[in-house]
């Protein structure tokens, strides 16, 4: 069995290496992953220059290659023929923070195993719920074993094509961890605020600063799991398709022949309501 | 009515002016939008660097801001309080081809109506289906008509909270268009390949290559409404969440406490018959 390993931390992070040194047990381990931190970097796909791939050794001795492209990229590379071998997973982590919620879209962590979706292999991503990014790998044993387990059923039992899986473990000695939930993705809630600020020259610049995201820990969701101290595993595709709201938008009756200045009184009638 | 147009081809990109002339309809219109062409720069939040803004003027003498940021980075400066304004509905685009099936997770275009979404405003992202990028704004009349039907029904009728729109305008005339559809999101192929080069001083580097994504034409999805000559509306979501897998997941039983190494026998037997 092949596994390629990568994350959105940058390949020299411990819980790659964490990962990695938990995915020999199951076949020959690849490391390919950024040369740098794609945090929040989402799904990308660099079309418009090269791509540069860098021989390096790990802590340990492990090789590894770094990439100055994304996750996505990495995962790409790797399964169109960076590699002689052929891959029969791609594993994604171990991200230091959470990934709940609408994090998945976002997250380089998770788009990583979207990428081997798309390209038929199964993809599994894996976080720990730390509130901080700075650890050690000392920190990330419990989630590495945990990852061990999921991955024993994923080659035992499979996953369904086109599914990939988000796992998030809790900050917690794994005998402290209650047990594994199978999840759907909760309701994140972002604290986003911008930080405007002047350089020495007197010139503004942005930051994207706020609190760290929190959650609704609702029954049944990613949130509501790792709150409640167990393992989260939620499986996620890739169709975002809105279905209920199908018959919603058909009922619009759109027609290329309206002409929008006939709709303009209506237009102006709602904005005064507003 | 205040509304943000941005996209994901930089903020020169006439598909762009196209949609702000088209907006302008319906109330005040503000653009910040990239500095550069983000395509396939997937679902950013910038947090390792602040994001500068600089305003300009387009071509017509349109105010614009363009942002060393993503796409979604642009939403979140705008709603975050870069302007004084509060926004009532976000636009992207017009991206010169189209976005559909998996491309939404990629796509800047798209990606730029997830995060204003995230933030309670809706968003309508509208692409072309043209086979190539290199537009002028004439080739944009049509879809910028369409986009102005959509925005007209969106305004009187609403979107659901949570939901954004995918729209693809097929490359026609408008009198050609033969009228709009709802759609899911269809299956998008990839062709992507590895093509490597070496550089003059013997060096290799790497593109992500090959032929221009098909897709699976089917009945009721976006590249079945846009290969038929529809316009295709497409009601997304963020809960990537697959719900059918949710049993298979949790038919593994996935234990704390049981050991790896019990589990690599049965492991290896399936190794085996691979």
């Amino acid at each position: 069995m092949n596994i390629l390993v990568t994350n959105d931390d940058g390949v020299t992070a411990p819980g790659l290496l964490a990962l990695a040194q938990a995915m020999r047990a199951f076949g020959e381990v690849k490391i390919l992953a950024p040369d740098h931190n794609w945090s929040g970097g989402g799904h990308v796909k660099t079309l418009d220059r090269p791509l540069r791939v860098k021989e390096l050794r790990l802590a340990g001795g492990q090789i590894a290659w770094a990439s100055d492209g994304a996750p996505s990229d990495c995962v790409a590379l790797a399964l169109h023929g960076f590699f002689e071998d052929k891959f029969d997973l791609v594993v994604s982590g171990i991200n230091p923070m959470a990934n709940l919620g609408h994090d998945v879209t976002y997250s380089g962590t998770v788009t990583a195993a979207m990428e081997a979706v798309i390209w038929g292999v199964p993809g599994i991503a894996f976080s720990l719920g730390s509130v901080e990014n700075d650890l050690s790998i000392s920190n990330f044993t419990s989630a590495a074993s945990i990852a061990q387990k999921v991955i024993g059923a994923v080659i035992q039992c499979t996953v369904p094509p086109g599914i990939l899986l988000n796992v998030n473990v809790p900050m917690l000695q794994e005998s402290q961890i209650k047990g594994f939930r199978t999840t759907r993705l909760g309701l994140r809630v972002y604290h986003d605020l911008l930080d405007r600020r002047e350089d020495p020259r007197g010139l503004p610049y942005y930051w994207i600063g706020g609190d760290i995201p929190t959650g609704i820990p609702e029954n049944g969701t990613d949130i509501g799991a790792l709150s409640d101290g167990f393992v989260s595993v939620t499986p996620l595709h890739l169709d975002l398709t809105a279905y209920t709201a199908i018959p919603w938008i058909t009922n619009w009756h759109l027609n290329v022949n309206t002409s929008i200045t006939n709709q303009l009184p209506i237009l102006n009638q709602v904005l005064l309501e507003r």
